[in-house]
């Protein structure tokens, strides 16, 4: 009998299997002592497994969508004939949105965004208010770095805010209210003389232009017409300012029913181009740039990268 | 010289320790040999150490929130002379900032919001879109078990929306175009006709009383009174009807500077009243609620759950 | 044209829906109006949605597992005339397995376990060694509750083990290794006198066995013959008092491979039962008791409890 | 009183603040219009803030642990001759104990693994049982890249095993069972013709020496005389070789107590060295190393990467 179990056993745990050879690639990792190549580390994560494998995938999706020119693309018939022409189907690349949390702006990936906008290589931006705030922010005094674990209470009455492991000065905010709250006299001045409907992208641009300073990616998204949109624009020290504000002059209206209108034109008349999704973080950001493209039957290109559950990646398809 | 080194291994293992009795409560969890009591097993949690002990205290704080009366403080010296009546210092209680994301409606949490505010037992709302749009849309037509892990291109090839593990029909978006429409137009021409200015929250307490209907969270909130604020409107179903209601009747016009000023005066004018937190989920009601505390030095009482890392409570004090 | 990309993304966002109606369950959680009542109360989260859903599931399925009678099969070919016999097969139960990480042994979640062993509720136990050891201190002196940020340099000059918001005096483990050096002593004399193989298991209930205390599982788990099995058995303070004992007595031998025999043998031989498993936690315990009922190709019930992504659940089928 | 109330929040939210300048890091990023420069980009996770810069901790902690040499610090007093000598001194390093889940061997890190074996980088090793033979079997069959999300009862009919998004048909384990059931009959004979007591790493070492294969860990550190510790051997498809072959061959023991002996004899004899603990994942390994280095009342370095929270990097100090 027993003789008998343990052959059953046998068989269900040496079953045999079908074979993956030329089917699957094979799980290879980097040789170290071929040296360190970077570019070649960074290609063998394709073969390397879990999340390396989706973060090798996502260089690829990158990478497609920075090299996309409509003359890839078969002509369509429907096309005008400025779209017929080489030099103009060579020209036209895929428009990018990025979204990103508000975090990546209070460290130091504001420098990888100030380069992307700088250099024009994204298209429209969606982000949280302390995305914008901090951006300003920082122009004006800097953010330091503590540790996650530091005390509420004591940091409080020492005027430091918390973000993560990085420490902002309470006296921060107080220069941005300094330098904010004549912008904000004058927008109001504008929407009473000249009937301005401010918005959120409005105001935001507005920013980046009296910013007027090279580290900031607002002043950069200004300079390159890059839009930037937020749709929650009071949920931070922004809604500080405005409330203040509005206790010593009342009247500035900032409407989020034109900004709805603008995001999702951006996906909407995006043809001919394709559009390329590159989503840093979850929450608002992402799904404001999912719903925007969801008008356009989806994106063409996406690149999620958040901790929801695990780093996850998906292409051409966001439901 | 082994043995001396084994000597130091025993020490350094069997180093002597500080008493805790008398200091810290005893790790004990629940006897089921006394039956099931419900009661009892829920205070079990505060001596079963890691996150039960958290639930456990959460009961605690949310108990001293709901318990707490005017009339158990020492009377102060600027009160008015209503403050010093002790009939009406029986009946002032704390303010409760519920905090909610918008999962927790589109699940069965919603039936519990609902009995939240169809009994006044709190006193401000925030949540993201979804969190007003699904209680509305609930009303006209059912959401849906599914599972995490269908696939997303055949959910929408038969026009199916997953969120976690829900379905919700496209249809039921539908039904909420047809339902909302003609109240965007009447907003519309209140607007044009009695020149109000609409704000997220005007807008959600006007949606509140159309559904006329005793399921619906924001019904009980529109008629207790119970202010709803959603900073980020446009980022949702809304958002869609937002849009395509401003190609057919351009206009309308929903500003958020007005509600900042609401939502903080709700905190900012909450004395003699001590004030409550209670934050389901993170991202903007969490920092939207605390942000507005903070503007009278923060909540008396809080409580936080969410995954961010771990179900974490904290108790007068938000930093 | 912009008519046209309107419309176009009319319909993509209100695209038609399959009806799920009669084929999912309709999402609704719990009525508060109706009074607290727990079990209809613990029934609504199968309708709720999200982990809750899950968690209904479960509570179902522990159902199913607790309340299969060999009866309710039909009579096998091959049976034996006992396996025939109605009284038989009425007293025929499913086989549990329970396995659970050491950190529910700390906590007061080791009541529970206790609970189910007392009353033979479970017939395999896996876990981990800490999972072992801590219900024998337990014993000797108190667990008391700390705090999860309770820093570790502070703790060690005192004496105080942490574990996540727990603490353990460190002459808890004082009293434990005077209380096990003798029975390590007798172990090895009957190792050396009566040639006992010792394994894990077998050293396990011994240690169950001389404890002889009822508020310890491992006392029930000796007493009701529930085999408690550890692989890793040396990773914890139970290794450090073999470590110490084989200096002043050394000899002792345990063999792991008796163990794995043993293990595979409960799933192996389980039928005519059918076996379950609820496994709380991830890592060893989770899966040793999933290779070994692999070996009869699986379980017939299974539970899941863990964090690794979300709560997950799992019916029937392992991989 | 209004005016009163909004003078009070003012203050609230503007309170002056301690300076950190001088005192604190400043928040930087990578500058890319310098160009892609990987040391400088390295470098400037330490001040970009959250994990960036714990990663840039653990940088240079790893750095650190590698430079050091008992030249660096002063001679004790109760040095032997040898300890003196200032050759001797420089060649003295740091003991680094590596530890990881078995999940790095699935997937392409092992060839990271090899290469720190391979020259001999790391002194002592610490995994679970699938981290040792994933090792080996991958000597024999490759293992294939699928996906996190297919189905795990067409996996089975398939005979495909799923870690991750990883695949492994099960012929890969018939292969194992063909490879290793001669060297454990060989061990068997050993035992019982030359009196061997053996133990897990003694049995991981005698498999290195067998597989005879460059692109193995095991056999690299059989080698270079690395210890590999592996406390649960038993779990896992080495457990089912010693569960079907001790059928065959009746036997076998492997004794975990002379391991823990072993292990912890690694830490406690590491003097004049430092100690230094690198390790990926959590679980047994972690727990494993950190236990046996109490024994010298802490590691000089350590650096964890694990996902329990976050990413967790802990210096000189364990609890």
């Amino acid at each position: 009998m027993d003789d008998k179990l343990i052959k059953s056993a046998h068989s269900a745990v040496f079953k045999g299997s079908d074979s993956l050879e030329g089917i699957c690639t094979r799980i290879e990792g980097y040789d170290f002592n071929q040296g360190v190549n970077y570019s070649r580390l960074l290609k063998s994560m394709l073969s390397s497994g879990f999340q390396a494998s989706n973060f090798g995938e996502a260089i690829e999706i990158v990478n497609e969508m920075l090299n996309w020119r409509l003359s890839d693309e078969p002509i369509a018939e429907d096309s005008s004939e400025e779209e017929k022409d080489p030099t103009y189907r060579e020209s036209v690349r895929s428009k990018v949105f990025l979204g990103f949390t508000s975090n990546l702006i209070s460290s130091g990936v504001r420098d990888t965004v100030r380069y992307l906008t700088e250099h024009h290589m994204v298209d429209v931006i969606v982000t949280t208010t302390v995305g914008i705030e901090e951006d300003l922010i920082k122009c004006l005094a800097p953010t330091y770095k503590g540790d996650f674990s530091l005390p509420g209470a004591q940091l409080r009455s020492r005027g430091l805010n918390r973000i993560g492991n990085l420490l902002v000065p309470n006296d921060n905010y107080c220069k941005f209210e300094d330098w904010i709250i004549p912008i904000l006299d004058q927008m109001l001045k504008e929407q009473l003389e000249e009937n301005v409907l401010w918005t959120p992208s409005k105001l935001i641009a507005r920013l980046g232009r009296e910013i007027n300073n090279g580290s900031s990616y607002l002043y950069w998204a200004y300079k390159n017409n890059i839009p930037v949109f937020c749709p929650g624009l009071t949920d931070g020290s922004l809604g500080d300012m405005l409330y203040f504000h509005c206790f010593r002059s009342p009247g500035l209206i900032i409407d989020v029913v034109q900004d709805i209108r603008a995001m999702n034109g951006e996906a909407v008349r995006a043809s001919p181009r394709k559009t390329g999704m590159i989503i840093l973080g979850g929450g608002l950001p992402k799904h404001h740039i999912c719903n925007a493209n969801m008008m356009r039957n989806g994106a063409d290109y996406a690149v999620y990268i958040n901790t929801a559950q695990l780093l996850k990646l998906t292409v051409k398809m966001f439901f």
